[in-house]
């Protein structure tokens, strides 16, 4: 087999590396369904209290500029982001799923980890049929905390510059 | 590394989780794959004889209501529904195609594993484009029989309220 | 934990299996990554130099027709293909983003690993919304090089019968 052909060294750093992206892709897989799930109380509790999450179309990240379609900078802002997708999205029913896709690692020799995903997100509104809301992908620095691994930044960068309705949410 | 901070214990146990997840995805992967390229009398064989197969939208699965797009209550059923959708998908030609993400590991002490993750599929009909027919989730049971893993139940749990036009083969 | 229940012998297959999945999952990450990116000048360096590319259609495919969308026989050809992407993209541009998921490593006890995986394709084009460009799957020879995985031969299957007018880009 292929796989064994590796010096002992690079196959130990190759498992640690297969460990971490298993821990991180279960972080990502629990983010979309709780969102999917509209848990929207329990969202907040994936981030540090120090965070960033930003929602951001790719044309505004590429040329750096600070426009956003969601922004906040600490886990209370997040907290008063999801009270307001809570109340907005009683009045206008969806169901929202997340397809988050090949995840890759960008660093993670120190305290924290960078990594970035594809993510896909449809929506299906009552009488209608499931439509795409956007594509895009995230840009994270993930820390350990307690055990576990939470967000201390997480962009979501979307391809589109049409702003989705249903940004209320997060995404 | 990070991945190298836990207790052997926990890293034991993750290592383990990992591998089962490993043997989960690769169920689901060749669920889709069968499924993708009609091989539909493959299809029973991903189950044990005495299992559930339902695909029910998301409303009557939230509120408990027993009305399903597809009820399979045997293998033996299952059979016949594969080969209705032979029959009938002959007639209209088009495509399936499944991507199944983001699965979860719910419970994996005991006898049977519970395991959800997301699907999208999408259609191509002949000088048609590619159209999303429906996403949604699985939630399964799934067992270890005679060295591989098979459904115990696998519900497919759809977001529209809409009976799509498609959903003669299985999900 | 059911996992357990493996002989050590099927067990350490397991667990080389499950690295060398980790390898291509990582491999298609990559790729996906590049063409997302646009950057074109990287792609050809997924590819060995006695290599082959193709993009075809299904139908063509089953019947081994030879009419492809795109082939490329060789390294050089592929860096052609990328050069015309490169000028033609500029007159027209969008963004396109990758969706591999269901890889499934069909072969790897010899010199050269086959696998497959679903790619769904998507495109945002200014002032519209995302929608589907093609859905489909990849059919890979992948060998090993230097310490790296690379496509010795990758094609890939898109299940419409329409061209995509996007497919000027490699997919």
């Amino acid at each position: 087999m292929l796989a064994e052909a590796q010096p002992p060294a690079a196959a130990a750093a190759t498992s640690s590396l297969q460990q971490l992206h298993f821990e991180i892709e279960r972080l990502n897989s629990d983010y979309a369904r709780i969102l999917d799930d509209e848990r929207f109380e329990e969202f907040p509790d994936l981030f540090v209290d120090d965070c960033l999450y930003r929602v951001v179309p790719r044309e505004n990240h590429l040329l750096g500029l600070p426009i956003a379609a969601i922004h906040c900078e600490s886990k209370g802002m997040i907290k008063d982001r999801v009270y307001a997708a809570r109340e907005s999205t009683m009045a206008e029913p969806r169901t929202l799923r997340h397809f988050i896709t090949n995840l890759r690692i960008l660093e993670a020799g120190g305290e924290e980890i960078r990594a970035e995903a594809n993510v896909l997100l449809v929506q299906t509104m009552i009488n209608r049929m499931t439509e795409i809301v956007l594509s895009g992908f995230y840009l994270d620095r993930i820390v350990r905390s307690d055990g576990r691994f939470l967000f201390k930044e997480r962009l979501c960068v979307y391809d589109s510059l049409l702003l989705p309705t249903s940004l209320i949410a997060p995404v």
